[in-house]
């Protein structure tokens, strides 16, 4: 069946790269081969792609370039931060807070870190997916080391108060690393203004290539690198960098910068009319997340007496590209581990569909979406026993 | 000063990106940019560009594709399998065998093992970089957990004789990894000919980009990942997949496996023809590492009485780039750890000069090499004191 339209909505997972950063990039595909390190001009002009390309993701997040440890995802970003800190930290104690709803790539991170004797406090969250900053304050102990809270949740949009709770830790003097992969490029973040110690970030969600991320470490912080080997990144991440990636990653943090005012007028009037004409087409539906303090980009809902997954292939077939939870565990098919902590049971958890709108995006969009989801629910509602349950006793 | 030419002769430290490889790249960068873990059309294109680059990968090496892990780098890929294959057999035993010419990913990982209470033996090499296969064995001991030999030296470009020492050590019963980062894609690299366990490559060594490499596992091996994360690579290295540079290592393995009789014609030709040239013309100066079981493009010499970084810079102002030993720690300004292992005195180990061809090299770029380097060599050897010396002995 063929599709009157393709929607691409699902920029939470990965954003399309930006015609502007391809352009960038191809030099250093092409003539600009060399090996950053190496001493001649091939390894010159190498070499200054990535130097510029740091410096572009320091504006981008008003750090000093040099702060910058370029890696191959978030998810790289995340386990150096969470492992390098916390090893680099051993001698002070063993004991890392981070919040319920953290990427796998920091709540499997301190689990590794568990079998090695480090003690991990998973803090809760409220049902709009908030951390309270009191908590994670009353969590801390004289032997906490780290605490890692995210800037903003990829699955369901929320955006933590980070410069609060990093002010309380900084105050009980404990360093504070937040994952800001679904927020950077898509909001301002200012690691100064955040007060924070360390920050994860990956161009594959504001239009830069895959393949190229940072973990931003305030000057002077120890750090165990995950990795050993040569001399690049200071030592903290060897490996011959990815030089075209790398370079697109960093004119994909200088088109956010200049951009981000418009972009998010753009993207938040999208949003709100998806939003609102969701809620209002397609009953026994909640947002999740918080339903201002979000993403511009982001709607999240669960859909009542729906298979999160089918509804997927449903959407799919209509040339709708969405997403049930982070693409990490598509693959997993479990409830999401974010839904469950902000309370929701796990029949409605399953039933969760992810809009991440991006700049490609226009109002027919929205309007193809609103018009093809009723039916598709319907469609699978009337497949599910639990909603044929839910009629019979008359509450339809 | 402008150069008459430029030629690039520094393939050990990165080859070129091939212009098929960058085309069949850009489709991953423009329209199918999705995650390859999403549940709809765009993450298919992207999942099938990447299982399409496995099979490409598995058949260069005769592996089976679910057997690669596709990793960032060589140093990832060496990472993962001293580390991970040494963590997953912590219960039969904490020691391991190197040989002592082996990459830094490899050495240095296992320096930090040895932090973590795990026993390190690496074994000397020859003149000419070979590793002896019955040292190997006279090294391992009943709590001998893994062998790493590499395949061939990216300095000095001896081939080692890897499938004899793996027989030796798995007639042992002992795991054996070999990094295959210089010789894959450049020689025949056959893991079921080898008799191996593990295998690390990396495609910017064969005209893919950087970005992208991979480690091969042998079925049904235990490996503990660096990462922890999304089910990405069977979980065994989670973030999401570069796919654009993992389409690209797929085609330049393809290409490479293809191509390997002609391209090693070429440039065995090419580089018999430098080391003739360069050793007839440039007095004082030894071919380094085996005359004949070496990599096809690959020319190494000690050139006494000289600092390779001042040569260097001088060929870089005659266009020509070469390098003074692995780009990895070329800005560490060290005399290689290699020659040393081969028992070059440090005086002769620091006018190390490196040769890489490549594909894109010809007759006219040997000649013109061999016309620049003797003036070059001349103008350094009258500011040594070391020469001067030597000269006034009357030994010149």
């Amino acid at each position: 069946m063929a599709a009157d339209r393709k929607v691409y909505l699902d920029n939470t997972a990965t954003t399309a790269v930006l015609p502007e950063v391809v352009e960038a990039m191809l030099p250093y595909l092409r003539e600009s081969y060399g090996n950053p390190q190496s001493l001649h001009s091939w390894g010159d002009a190498a070499r200054e792609g990535v130097e510029k390309a740091r410096e572009q993701v320091g504006k981008l997040i008003n750090a000093s370039p040099e702060e910058i440890i370029f890696t191959a995802s978030g998810t790289e970003a995340n386990n150096l931060a969470i492992k390098g800190l916390a090893q680099a930290q051993a001698s002070n104690g063993k004991h890392i807070v981070v919040s319920a709803i953290e990427h796998f790539s920091v709540l499997h991170a301190t689990r590794t870190l568990e079998k090695a004797g480090y003690e991990v406090t998973a803090v809760p969250v409220d049902k709009y997916g908030l951390v309270d900053p009191d908590e994670i304050v009353r969590s801390i102990r004289k032997d906490t080391i780290l605490v890692s809270v995210m800037h903003a949740n990829g699955e369901v949009g929320t955006i933590e108060p980070v410069a609060e709770i990093a002010s309380k830790v900084k105050e009980a003097g404990v360093l504070f690393h937040t994952d800001a992969v679904a927020s950077t490029g898509n909001i301002p973040v200012d690691v100064k203004a955040l007060g924070i110690d360390a920050l994860s970030l990956a161009g594959s969600q504001f239009y830069g290539p895959k393949g190229a991320a940072a973990l931003w470490v305030r000057k002077g912080l120890r750090l165990i690198p995950l990795m050993d080997g040569g001399v690049q990144e200071g030592g903290r991440r060897p490996g011959t960098e990815d030089v075209p990636a790398i370079v697109g990653l960093g004119k994909a943090a200088e088109m956010a910068g200049g951009d981000m005012v418009s972009r998010t007028a753009k993207l938040t009037k999208l949003r709100d009319k998806l939003i609102g004409g969701l809620l209002g087409s397609v009953g026994h539906t909640i947002l999740t997340g918080h339903p201002t303090q979000r993403l511009p980009h982001h709607a999240s809902f669960c859909i009542e007496f729906i298979e999160g997954e089918a509804m997927l292939m449903l959407l799919s077939s209509q040339g709708i590209a969405v997403s049930s939870g982070s693409a990490c565990t598509s693959r997993a098919l479990k409830a999401s581990h974010v839904l469950i902590a902000m309370g929701l049971p796990h029949e409605i958890a399953q039933g969760s569909l992810l809009y991440g709108l991006g700049l490609d995006n226009g109002q027919e969009d929205i309007d193809y979406v609103l018009e093809k989801l009723p039916p598709v629910v319907d469609r699978l509602r009337q497949m599910s026993p639990l909603y044929a349950k839910f009629v019979r006793e008359g509450r339809g």
